[in-house]
């Protein structure tokens, strides 16, 4: 069995999804294909649309065979540890060809990477700060001329990078994206491609019938059966504000990413007497242009999660591959590559796991149940995979 | 001038607080009435119906001249402590006369106090647990013969002890409670009193009209305006999970009267597969006998405020006056004491004050006013005192 690995967020799952996995199996000739998908949270430090189990099971509706849950404390990251953890898990997974979408698919991401300024190696992976990204782009430009600007681009650059740290046998399979670009916020009537941007958008605005061409069946009902969990932002302001409130800076000081004092100012935009009456204005009063608006957005995650440093270095540490649901034929590859898996293979959640090892993924799954205001079933504990 | 001391809630104000204030002038001779309220949480753990300002403005209107907040760390306290604080600040105010509601009016608590056995004096205020008072009352029975089992009795008892501990010349009058029974949770028609539990449960049964005989006009007017805040129950309830569901049991378990791992009972529960639905069915399922409701009530106030142990120990440190409003009969008399007075008079507070002593109560009041879903103003920084 021949399988191909895929890097996803799937937040929805749509028809851009479907071309892709489609593409993935007639480039690379594999019969198997494995996803690594965020779990609850997504990589931009938002809830997910849909829970990690509703978007799993769209993807092996749609073709997938395995789909692997990329941890909380590497999904909600900016793009370099995002990518790393992701093919760090689709190695041990024993999977060698990955393929993703790309701004320039005629890259060799690779060599680009070979050819790249090094990361100085005294910064370790948690220590890198978010800023990391755009100071290295031109640190890369002036190296190769490439302009690495492009979100596709840059996740692409991410996964060669991890290939040659974690010295994995990896090949790399930039594909075109279809019509839509990442970045645009709307799509036309005609358009059955659309980004998963402007999809959640026209799902904000309540806008069910726009998304209908351009989503698979199973995504437009799985949306409209979960139609109250579409709209976070009122709770997750609602909880965040409650943690700034009640906590003091010192303890606000030890949460993950928060660097720089920036816990003086959350606090004190969060108790100001005419304070940010939104998520979306909170996030425009503290920003600053040290920080990017996923930076920022992130952080408010780790806040909202009460993720400390230590608790986040810990969990680093001690990656799994947490089985969310496969096909027959997934259930296959996963028997062939079990004794040689490079990371524990995790099935079934128990207490003590969840108290363990899973313990940022099991909060992170209690808190997006608070936030979807519980109309979702428990995400961990004792929660099967999904067999189809 | 000659002025009253009077504890109270004011959770709503109602006919019998009127009686109350009538007699209090009545049995003293007194030109002067001072009230000291609990603020925004009172001393069963819970949020007031109406903010502090609000129930200020009616105590004033009623016939109160003096208004001074009992702050949370006095107010949200087993009765023991509850009435030291109290006693504390209305000495500090030069006052020599309490009058109370009993129901036992012609006891003689102060000599009660003194027959009393000792409490072991090894135990500070703070590690005194909510226990004392029911262990102590088989004690008190067994040497006096009195059995202290009614809620103002218990209270009663408390000043007693409190005036004999902080040896302050005071003098205590209780006076019989009129028609309703404080445990009594409904009333006739026909009633012109009742308790404000009764009526609490009437408005949290949205039944308006009943109240109308029980409470003065203008408690009847801030209700209707204030409809929105009188449902507590469900945002507490998903601010409380939040912060159980997100803090480990290590930081739970500095939590003011966090005892015997209580906070392992509490985190389980709350994060169990098939949790309480609601703060009512939640206490159910944490209750033991070893807690009664209240201490339960009050356990998870400081939870949901998160204030530990130590914030807790160095707040009692330092009480103050802070004044919420007068009459102009009021104002003369504050000048009068002023300069004599035993502790700090607060008239404003300013940031640094909110971060400084007064930290509890503005955090308090933020929590309040995020329960209430901001319907309400500032409670604290820049909010002058109420002059009637």
């Amino acid at each position: 069995m021949k399988a191909v690995g895929l890097i996803v967020e799937y937040n929805p799952f749509h028809n851009g999804h479907r071309y892709h996995i489609a593409q993935a199996k007639k480039v690379t000739g594999a019969d198997v294909v494995v996803a690594v998908m965020s779990g609850n949270f997504v990589q931009r430090g938002e809830p997910a649309l849909l829970d990690k189990w509703t978007r799993a099971k769209l993807a092996l509706e749609a073709g997938v065979d395995v789909v692997v849950e990329l941890p909380v404390f590497y999904a909600v990251q900016p793009s370099h540890l995002f990518a790393e953890g992701a093919v760090r898990l689709l190695a041990a997974l024993g999977i060698h060809d990955i393929v993703f979408g790309s701004e320039n698919p005629d890259i060799d991401f690779i060599s680009l990477a070979q050819q790249a300024p090094k990361v100085d190696s005294g910064q370790n992976f948690t220590n890198r700060n978010q800023t990391f990204a755009s100071s290295y782009a031109q640190q890369l430009a002036d190296t190769t001329g490439f302009e690495l600007k492009e979100p596709n681009d840059i996740l692409a650059f991410g996964y060669a990078r991890a290939v040659l740290e974690l010295q994995v046998d990896m090949r790399l399979w930039p594909i075109a994206r279809q019509q839509a670009g990442y970045h645009d916020d709307d799509f036309g009537p005609d358009q059955v491609i659309a980004s998963a941007s402007s999809i959640r958008l026209a799902l904000h605005k309540h806008k069910l019938e726009k998304i209908v061409p351009v989503v698979p069946e199973n995504t437009l009902a799985a949306v409209q059966n979960n139609a109250n969990t579409i709209d976070f932002e009122a709770s997750f302001w609602q909880l965040l504000q409650y943690r700034l409130l009640t906590d003091t800076v010192g303890q606000l000081g030890q949460v993950y990413q928060m660097a720089e004092g920036l816990e003086h100012r959350l606090a004190a935009t969060a108790a100001a007497k005419q304070g940010p009456q939104s998520y979306q204005s909170f996030i425009k009063s503290v920003k600053s242009k040290r920080y990017t608006f996923a930076r920022i957005q992130r952080t408010l995650l780790y806040t909202l999660l009460n993720i400390k440093v230590d608790q986040m270095q810990a969990a680093m540490q001690d990656p799994y591959l947490r089985i969310l649901g496969f096909t027959s034929q997934g259930q296959q590859y996963l028997n062939s590559i079990k004794r040689e898996a490079a990371l524990p293979i995790i099935s079934r959640v128990d207490m003590s796991l969840a108290k363990a090892n899973l313990r940022l993924d099991y909060k992170a799954g209690k808190v997006w149940q608070l936030l979807a205001n519980q109309a979702t079933e428990e995400q961990d504990v004792g929660h099967a995979p999904i067999q189809l």
